[in-house]
């Protein structure tokens, strides 16, 4: 045997303790074989002497092991490897999570495909941007929220406060949002009807986890936001695109879908539609209502940005008109304060949300309590609402400045209609332009802009232009900048 | 058709604004076909005298239906039903959320069989609770948590601070958990292995949803924490239980099963098993990892009271002996700070934790990013280590205290061991005592108590008496009750 001095061999400048990396070597010593069960070792003074550490070291590396059963001590004869263990095999030590190929692949774990999953994520790191429609986080009432969030984290009772809560998400924020929702959306909900998600994502995975079996056929308007689409994939279900016009989705077209094949779930933005903006006109709402009636599909309603209209006021939302309870209507905060901001909203029957709030259980177990109670109280002192008045004011102009920038600079290069809400205008750039080079310049000049949706014909060279999350000098500035690429 | 005055009557008292509900009624009527397309309204003048409210209130609610496209006006003619509508039956108006047999029943939809999730959740409304191990929300560091969330609300780019971000979690996070988590559990991770959930739940529902297929098996330490099991089931595998004695899991019994049936998944609580609170002891822990060579099962390591041990130094956890990344790691801020902070951690392969995020980017998208980095703060600045060491000092404490007064008070009535750790007592009430009637009876004295384990034989009269959250005073009350009701 080697002595044991080159076997073990502490890092003075680890961050890991002396006496944990002695020990760590000294159990690899065991399970590898070179320290066999019943050898006994040097005494903490030997070995203090023979690696040149304090003997106190040794005493608490083997002390450490005795804890931990590797090691025995016999009182007055000295300690020894314990004779318990299992006999080992050597084996070569490999470094945990340093391969590529897993030894889990290697055991024939399958994982689930999630190449479906694998969309790239927006960079956020130009100082510049034209983004896919972001509010701007400068305005979140953050002094507002802290102060909220603070008052929730200290005071009641802090068993209660601070425990396991409803998966149905905070009682107050439910009563505030259903009053809400009932008040300006025209819903008639009570809080039994609500319940709070992580953002529309979670939204659509619960229901997608719940709702969907695999090969069920999920019709969306074309081409449907990413977010939604993965779950539907991940869920197993078969998506079929429903051609959009300038009055949203094709509700003609979408029958005919109905006619060849048993459509389960029907996932429409309708108030602005993602990702050409166009708002779902009235009549085809009705007609998109008969059609669920008649062939028996639900409605998953994505209202993501709902408050921000900015010519008449918006369009109810069909789940208001809802007959026969097959909407699931959902929105969030992620436009209304920031992204960051993960609470949401799911209205539905009772006894679906019911349903929906024990698969919540098994996903994360409940929401975050505290910044739940903390929003419900900036609906309650009307916090919320002056800030999305406030918002939908600043948005406004925003939209009005870009879109006559966009006229003035840049009408020989794309064409775009007014959008009459939300925060991205739909543009689609001359043929002659190549997009994702465009891209690529401006992200060169700290401007991020994105290289659009070429991957669908219908949608060659156009682009979400957002406008919300930049102030009127920001969005001159990136006009100019993509002014002077062309 | 009768008078509109009859068909239509606003709610003074209601929340919602007169004009609304207005429109609200008018829409009902044009839907049900009471007022056709084409029919002419009454004028706003008319109609205000004749449901005596403002005309301003008839204007706005004409408005409202014009902008929704409802109605149309023809200059200098009036207001019309607009004749885009397709024809509509007539329909009896049902209440949205109202049935408990909902139209997406009826419309054939399954929900997937969510009975498995529908165990009872605590009810925590008691004043005094030997509960199921929960830590004691009284002791967390709520005024340096909501300092750290301020600071990481308020400060840095809002754009990025409070934008999208990494899936993974807070790379600040990850990093102060990966040194952690080397120094103090003996692991080699960098922050590529770790991946921030919302607590062990999270963890545990990304493995199932991605590893898991239908009928695969999974074995866990009997009888197995409800939170994976419901995950488990909910993924299709069936479960099998491997016996529990004073060592923790019984390995050969394990291996007996793998013998007989291909196990993909071993599900353990190898600090402190739940519900017996044993440790596994270091032999089994040698004998599971080479088991899981042998048969290619991954281990999901579930380490969610790591932190809580009062005798000697605690086990390492399997996952720092694991010589080919089979085991999955997971521990969280439950225990730590308080059930409310939905932070957790799984640590792995670095493919593995990187296949994870892209499932997590489809649950809720990605973790709070201020909480995350509000902890990190208060993990670099020391707060959540002070906060352990004191936390730990006092529930040693605690548990001294309260295995006492059982000894001195209850020792007629129940058998149990002296727990080395974690936040519980497993004790074995006698035969002859009712349990579920003795739960009653406390709750009734404002103590809550569970009423045990009996689903399983060899559980029965057992239960989990938690006593780290309650003081020592609290204690002598919860153990003074049971004394006077038995």
């Amino acid at each position: 045997m080697q002595p044991l001095s080159s076997l073990i061999s502490p890092d003075r400048s680890g961050r890991s303790p002396l006496y944990l990396q002695i020990a760590g070597q000294l159990t690899a010593l065991i399970r590898n074989g070179t320290l066999q069960p019943g050898h006994r070792l040097l005494s903490s003074r030997q070995l203090a002497i023979l690696l040149q550490v304090n003997r106190r070291t040794i005493v608490q590396a083997y002390d450490e092991l005795l804890a931990q059963g590797w090691l025995e001590s016999h009182t007055g004869s000295g300690t020894y490897v314990a004779r318990s263990l299992p006999e080992m095999a050597s084996e070569k030590t490999t470094k945990p999570g340093g391969d590529n190929i897993t030894a889990l692949s290697k055991a024939g774990f399958t994982f689930r495909k999630l190449t479906h999953l694998n969309k790239a994520v927006l960079k956020s790191g130009s100082r510049l941007h034209l983004d896919d429609g972001f509010p701007d986080a400068r305005l979140a009432p953050v002094d507002d929220l802290s102060r909220a969030y603070r008052s929730q984290l200290i005071r009641g009772n802090p068993y209660v406060r601070l425990g396991y809560g409803d998966t149905k998400g905070s009682a107050w924020l439910r009563q505030e949002l259903s009053a809400h929702l009932n008040e300006t959306r025209g819903l008639k909900t009570t809080a039994d009807n609500v319940l709070i998600t992580r953002g529309v994502t979670m939204g659509v995975n619960l229901v997608s986890s719940a709702l969907l079996n695999k090969g069920d056929i999920v019709a969306v308007d074309s081409h449907g936001w990413s977010g939604a689409m993965m779950n539907f994939v991940h869920a197993g279900a078969s998506i079929v695109q429903v051609p959009v016009d300038q009055y949203g989705m094709d509700v003609k077209a979408l029958e005919q879908i109905c006619e060849q094949k048993p459509v389960r779930l029907v996932y429409v933005t309708s108030h602005h539609h993602y990702p050409t903006t166009v708002a779902l006109r009235p009549d085809r709402r009705i007609a998109l209502l008969q059609l669920s009636a008649k062939y028996g599909f639900a409605i998953f309603e994505d209202d993501y940005d709902y408050d921000f209209h900015y010519m008449s006021k918006p369009l109810l939302p069909l789940a208001g008109a809802d007959q026969h309870g097959m909407v699931l209507y959902c929105g969030s905060f992620t436009k209304t304060i920031s992204p960051a901001f993960r609470v949401g909203f799911l209205v539905g029957p009772e006894d679906i949300i019911s349903e929906l709030a024990l698969l919540r259980r098994i996903v994360d177990r409940q929401g975050d309590q505290m910044l739940e109670n903390a929003i419900a109280e900036l609906m309650q002192t009307g916090v919320i609402q002056r800030h999305l008045r406030k918002s939908v004011r600043i948005y406004r102009q925003r939209r009005d400045h870009f879109t006559e920038l966009l006229k003035s600079e840049l009408s020989n290069y794309l064409q775009f209609e007014v959008p009459d809400g939300g925060m991205a205008v739909w543009a689609k750039f001359n043929a002659d332009i190549d997009l994702p080079h465009l891209a690529s310049k401006a992200s060169q000049k700290d401007l991020y802009c994105s290289s659009g949706f070429s991957q669908r014909k219908e949608f060659t060279n156009t682009v979400r232009l957002g406008f919300a999350s930049s102030n009127l000098n920001e969005l001159e500035e990136s006009v100019s900048i993509i002014r002077n690429l062309l």
